[in-house]
This record gives C-alpha cells, sequence and structure tokens, in this order.
C-alpha cells in the first residue's frame, strides 16, 4: 500500500451533491433552512457517500489505544498503567465511550496500536501494535518516521476492512495517558501558536503540573525541531501511536468516500495532521465537539471546522463523537423521513 | 384546581441530591468531571426527581398549537391555515417533530389549545382548546385574563395527567402561524429589553416585513400596556394560548418534580412567564437550544439558562427539545451504567 497515492487520489466533495440533498430539504414541511445545522449534516452525508438517500445502519468508533513515554516527565494525573486498565475496561463494555456508543447505536473497536502491555489473544481487541509505548519526547523522537509511517498504514488499512464490512459512518477516539502532551507539541507545530496557548490540564493536573507540562512540550520540540512543513516528521518526533493511528483512518475514510466523525484533542490533532498532508480531507471530516482543552479549537480553525457540540467535555475515548454521531444522524433522518409540502398538502411560504 | 395553591407549593430543587449524585460521577472510569454537562444533566435529573437512579423509560413531547390574530398584519412568511395544515402532518407523523422525537425514543402528543378551526374528534389530537385563536393584539388583548389563565390550567393538568401515566421526562413544543409575535412582545415586555433587540425573522420574513414586525409589536404593547409585574397580563394582552399552556406544563412539572425540556424561542416564552411567577421553575427546565431567533438568547440570559446545544434551529415543534433528550439521556446513562474504578480495576488519579 503506498500512502502517497492514496492521498493523492483523494476526490473532492461533490457540491452539485450537496445542492441537490438541498432541494429535497427546501421540499419538506418547514420553513427553508429552519433546521440550521441538520440540514448541513444531511447534505454533507449525501455528497461525501454520493448517494442520494443514504444509510448510517452500520456505524463504528474506533478507539486508538497507546502509550507515552513522556509520562516518565509527570505530564498526566494518571498513572501509565491506566492506559492498558482502561483498554480491558473498553473490552468490558465499562468506559464512558461504551455507554454513549451503546447510546448511538454504534460500535467500539478497540485499537492497540503502541500500548506498552504484552494483551496476548485478548478476544475483541484488534492488535495492531506498531510500537509498545512512544519514547520519551523530551529526550528524543517518540518513534522513527518508519513508525509513524506504520501507524498512518495501520489506520488506512482498518478504514478499507471496515468499509468492505459495509460500515457506512466512522468516529475516531483515543486511550493513553499522557497524550494530551503529544497532541498539544503537535497543535502548537502545525499551527505555529505558543505551547502556553494550545496546552491545557489533560485528566485534571493542578497549575505547578501543567507549568511543568508546558515547558516538557517546549523541550521535546526544541530538542526534535520537528518540519511543520512534513506532518509525518512532526508525527514522528513529538505524536504518538494512536494520534498517527487516527490520521491514517482519516485518510483511509476520505479515500473510500465515507464519513469520518473527529472526536476530541487528540483525535483532532490527528486530523489535523491529515489535513495538513490533503486538505481534501477535511471535507469527510465531522468535528464533534469542541473539548474544554484550549489547543483543541485553535486546531479546529486552522482547518476551519465548526464543531457540532460545546458539553465541556475531556475524556477522549470518542465519547463526543458518539454523542455528535445522534446529532449527525437527526439531520439524516429529517432529510429521509420528513414529509413533503405536497405529501402533506401543507401550503408553502406565500411571500 | 387553584393555581396559585400550586405555584407556592413547588419545592426547590434538592442541592444535596444533586452532590451524592456528583459522588457517584466521581466513582466512575474517567477523570473528574471530565464529561462535563453531561454529569451536569445525571445529576440534575437525579436532584429534580429525588431519585438516586433515575430512569426516562417514558418521555413525551407537548406540541402545543394555536393560531394568532395578529397574522393579519402581515408578519409571518406563511398563510395563518399552515396552522392547522400543520396540525394534521403532526398527526400523521410527518413533520419535523416526529421524526426527531422518534430518533429520541419519545412519544409527540398534539395539544389543541387555540386553533382557530374545528377538529371534530380527529384521532390522536388531545382537545384541549380555550380560544378560536387569538384576537390580534396591534389592536387589543390576545385573550381575557380568564382565557389566559384557562391556558395555563390546561397546561398544569395535562403535566399532572401524563405524570400520572408514568412519563418521566416533559419536553415543550409550539405550533402556531405567527407566534414568534407574541413571543417577541412577551421577551420585550418581561426582559424590558427594546423590541428590535427581541424580535427575529420567524419562518423568515425578509427585511421589509421584519421591520413591520417590530413595528406590529411596539405597537401591540403601546396599545395594550401589558404590566410587567403582572406575567398573566403579559401573556393574557400580548401572548398566544400556545405560551399559556407551555407555561402551565412547565408549571406543572415542577409541581410534580418532573423534569422539562424547553424548546425554543415560543417555549422560552412561555417558560419566561413561568419563571416569573414563580423562579423556582427554574430548577425543573433544561434549556434544549439557542435558536436562531435573535430574542431567544436575551430570555434564557433573563433566567441564567444555559442551552445545551447551539445548532442553527429555528423550526419549534419541540425540535430542539427532541435533540436534547437524546443529550440528557447521555448523561443519565453515563450515570447509571459506566464502571467504577473499584470495579473495573482501574488505578484512580495519582495526585
Amino acid at each position: 500500500m503506498d500512502v502517497k497515492e492514496i492521498i493523492s487520489n483523494i476526490q473532492p466533495v461533490k457540491q452539485e451533491l450537496y445542492e441537490l440533498a438541498q432541494k429535497r430539504l427546501d421540499s419538506l414541511t418547514k420553513p427553508q433552512g429552519s433546521l440550521g445545522r441538520l440540514e448541513e449534516f444531511a447534505g454533507r452525508l449525501v455528497a461525501i457517500t454520493e448517494n442520494l438517500m443514504p444509510v448510517l445502519d452500520k456505524k463504528v468508533i474506533f478507539t486508538f489505544s497507546g502509550d507515552h513515554g513522556v509520562t516518565d516527565e509527570g505530564v498526566s494525573a494518571f498513572p501509565k498503567e491506566v492506559t492498558r486498565q482502561m483498554v480491558f475496561n473498553l473490552l468490558r463494555g465499562g468506559a464512558g465511550i461504551n455507554v454513549l456508543a451503546r447510546h448511538a447505536g454504534a460500535e467500539v473497536v478497540v485499537v492497540d496500536i503502541g500500548v506498552d502491555y504484552d494483551f496476548h489473544d485478548v478476544s475483541c481487541l484488534l492488535e495492531k501494535k506498531v510500537v509498545r509505548g512512544t519514547k520519551n519526547i523530551r529526550k528524543g523522537p517518540a518513534m522513527t518516521r518508519q513508525e509513524a509511517d506504520k501507524c498512518i498504514d495501520v489506520g488506512i488499512e482498518i478504514a478499507s476492512d471496515y468499509g468492505k464490512k459495509g460500515y457506512k459512518l466512522f468516529g475516531t477516539g483515543d486511550m493513553g495517558i499522557g497524550n494530551t502532551t503529544p497532541s498539544g507539541a503537535i497543535a502548537a507545530v502545525l499551527t505555529g501558536r505558543p505551547v502556553s496557548e494550545v496546552t491545557g490540564r489533560g485528566t485534571g493536573i493542578g497549575d505547578k503540573a501543567l507549568k511543568n507540562k508546558i515547558k516538557v512540550i517546549e523541550d521535546a520540540i526544541s530538542f526534535n525541531r520537528p518540519d511543520p512543513s512534513d506532518p509525518i516528521d512532526v508525527l514522528a518526533k513529538v505524536g504518538g501511536a494512536e494520534i498517527g493511528g487516527i490520521t491514517g483512518l482519516i485518510i483511509g475514510a476520505a479515500a473510500k468516500k465515507i464519513p469520518v466523525v473527529i472526536d476530541g484533542f487528540i483525535s483532532t490533532a490527528g486530523a489535523l495532521i491529515a489535513y495538513c498532508l490533503e486538505p481534501k480531507t477535511k471535507g469527510y471530516m465531522f468535528a464533534a465537539h469542541k473539548s474544554q482543552e484550549i489547543g483543541h479549537k485553535v486546531m479546529l480553525d486552522k482547518m476551519g471546522l465548526r464543531p457540532i457540540l460545546d458539553l465541556d467535555l475531556r475524556l477522549g475515548e470518542g465519547t463526543g463523537a458518539a454523542l455528535a454521531i445522534l446529532i449527525i444522524e437527526g439531520g439524516l433522518k429529517i432529510y429521509r423521513d420528513m414529509a413533503t409540502f405536497e405529501k402533506a398538502g401543507v401550503s408553502n411560504k406565500s411571500t
């Protein structure tokens, strides 16, 4: 699989299909445009899938999991072993994303792409390990360029596999203690904003730990000197395995014309790498929500994506994506199921 | 039924139950507070219902329908007969609220409280007609004080009936061509803001019609001189039957400790009247969304309610309430179904 070729084949979303969808929306028994963003979501689903009557019967959220050597620097409120403990919790269905994905009628697939633990043959885990945790980015690159490429390959492959299995909508998610640190580094490098303006409290660190976290990210960037014009260099030097997997999933979704709902801060770091590799990927993305992590909005603005929800979430795992899927699907149901003025015998706008 | 007595018996929501709910939320496998407003919604449901493990198995959205004599003044883009046509569309399940309520697992009950049409015995319509449309508020009061009282009674009675039937969550909605005009009048009188700052385009009128609509509302207020310190006087003089029904539903919900999700501009005008009659009603309200109608936010701010969604909606019927119910229920499922740290064997925050 040649990633460059896949990327170069990504098509722009067809505006003419969006307009056709709007025509149908305008024939439904409501003032034109009165369902606001629901209409936008329906139109985008039509345009992305190139299907005038799309269905979202099979939906899946991928929770990419990985560890981070930078946890040695005290950047998280939780110990590193929580990543693997949470993977087990996810597989048993007890995590936040399990609850919200069930609520949204979506499946959860947990992907081990970089956890520092040998899961052997744990059932239901999608085993795609590229690294056993990244290295400490304060002291060197997170991973090699080859490993970063491999993470993207994994994501593309998953998108392709689940597309073939008939899944119509993807959501992204993450699990990895310490992963707001590489995400902050990516945000700073790819948006050009100071580290202090894109770094937040992650799982809930105090003022002192936040100051340290900012310093760690600044050090990681000065030490590794990632090249902002080379997104894969940024991923390799200051990123993470789960972030690379998310980047690949988005590229693969765009290549297969499958809409993909981007969760919060970590997922958006992955999305920003995909966007910097090929801006056309943006047409396939839905930004689920605006997280409490301050760097999140900065990255969404860089891509020109307006988030669907604003609920002060900062959990990750794909939880915001699950909630946004409910709203997006509401838009599709409006498009598919509402009566037209003609059918309902309702008089249309007089003026 | 003595409305004054019902209002005076409304209890404040119990803060200590909210705190008990937060304790449980803090034991679940996620960083404390990381599910933001979902946690707030779960805590509020516990506190409102005084039940440590609430269920939302039966949910219902009431679409209160009424006509408005002020449509004679050219305030709407749609002809008046659309109200009754849409009532039939609602009863057949083809309107926006039908689609979104099905999506949210809620029933829709269409209430005729003031439509200028004799429905005879149309099945499934809840027949509670108080007036056959209001009078033209530019030329006199919308209804008599007795009729306004009766509208509130109807709402209280419905809340009581559906509470007895075991419904656990109410949503409000409206259908009535012309009803952004009385809602704008109520917003102006009860918030003290100029009419031009609370009046929007309703179903989608142009600039000239908007200017006229503002003038009509200003005239209605100068002619009728509603007393801002007497919310029922405001309802009678410049309000509408469906708005009064919504006010009553909210009062009745608060009296029965049933959470009530307030839809958009018209519903919020009804909610503001309830709030001005008894501020404790606020504790039972969830503000579904921020509508595109500019006066909506002004009223929400007056009550100190933060909307759940912001999706540029301006349809009414209860559509925003249906979507918000999905999010609120997501919060409850988190509260009920997530694993605890202890049960999942996950290490809690180290610092």
